[in-house]
């Protein structure tokens, strides 16, 4: 595995040191805003009552030192985190295959980021603030157009922020590191990237033939640098 | 959010049952393998000595009816995985967005399974053929030509099963359900799928020009199924 970058720490401690393969460590704080910013799904580790861990997969989206996460209230899990348990964010964007001279240096090249640290509640205008951020994450130029959330759909819909304090950022962006003697073995060796892009969109079954046209917006978010 | 499907139930237990939206749960055996071969990276969570949760990003393999997982036998937190400590691995395959009416009733298409259990520790044979599973599941037909692990390479590298035990499968494969009063509003709406595939493979900067033909089986890995 390669590094891409090592700068200052973006908020860095014991727990969240690479400590495996710390040339892959990424320390630059405008790095880590990409990363969470390029990212669609999380997924949020937490630890039930009994110690039981499990990582659920999250929409979220970064506000500037912060993630927003959102949930139904309903959730035992989403409870747990308002309450204030300890959880692990990792957002993780899959670039493509590392295709080494060997089983052992074969990799992927990846972009991951992983914040500790304690989920705050947020309410009235700040809750209503992070449902549209993450709207405009996930779709963006969409809340616009769509109907607002209710107060009963407000209710029903836990919005809770962890802050970017505790964190770490893994890049791996190069290609394969085969020692000199791997070098010699007759087989192809690079990479493979992985591409994501938009599809053609789908219109509902019942969309009205009036409403049918395709939002320019939506055309433009291939355009989106990740 | 939609249902896609709901059969009988591939080993869900009061833990995993999918109590939020029950109508997302998808109960058939098929479908619980089929998500986990469609994708290509895991996250792992388990939680550490202090009680902090981590989501780790893990290549995976599925060997019938368990998982394999490969890590480190330096990494402190693949050390507790190896010890037994509860985890749960999430496989999210993130399909596209849907684009309701309404803020609500926004959505993702996505594809997840979730695993609770305990990982044992792969030895000898059983070692190498779970390391062979996780190259055929991410690299088909790479296997055969790489230099296999050596000796010091298998030591450096902990194999992990987890079985199939304890695992729920959510699937939201349709578009937008906006109530009739929303399906009204002057509004474009429909889901946007989300691609994968692979790019042009990019050589190694060291490659001979004599190994440079691009492998026939890496230009059949956009053929394959998910």
């Amino acid at each position: 595995m390669n590094a891409e970058a090592m700068l200052a720490n973006p908020g860095s401690t014991e727990r969240t040191r690479v400590r495996r393969i710390p040339e892959l460590a990424v320390t630059d704080r405008s790095m880590l805003h990409r990363v969470l910013d390029a990212g669609l799904v999380g997924h949020l580790a937490l630890a039930d009552e009994t110690g039981q861990p499990y990582a659920l997969p999250v929409a979220y989206a970064r506000d500037d030192e912060s993630l927003i996460v959102h949930g139904s209230t309903a959730s035992r899990l989403f409870r747990l985190c308002a309450a204030g348990t300890p959880v692990c964010l990792t957002v993780t964007l899959l670039d493509g295959l590392v295709l080494a001279r060997s089983a052992f240096e074969s990799s992927m090249n990846y972009r991951s980021v992983m914040v500790l640290g304690h989920c705050s509640v947020l309410h009235g205008k700040a809750k209503e603030r992070g449902l549209r951020l993450i709207s405009d994450h996930l779709m963006p130029e969409r809340w616009n157009e769509v109907r607002k959330p209710s107060a009963q759909e407000l209710k029903a819909t836990a919005v809770l922020e962890l802050p970017l304090d505790e964190c770490s950022v893994k890049i791996n962006a190069d290609g394969p590191d085969d020692p000199a003697e791997d070098v010699e073995l007759p087989v192809w060796a690079g990479r493979v990237p992985l591409i994501r892009q938009w599809g053609d969109p789908v219109p509902s079954a019942d969309l009205k033939p009036e409403y049918g046209a395709i939002p320019e917006y939506v055309r433009r978010w291939n355009q989106r640098t990740s």
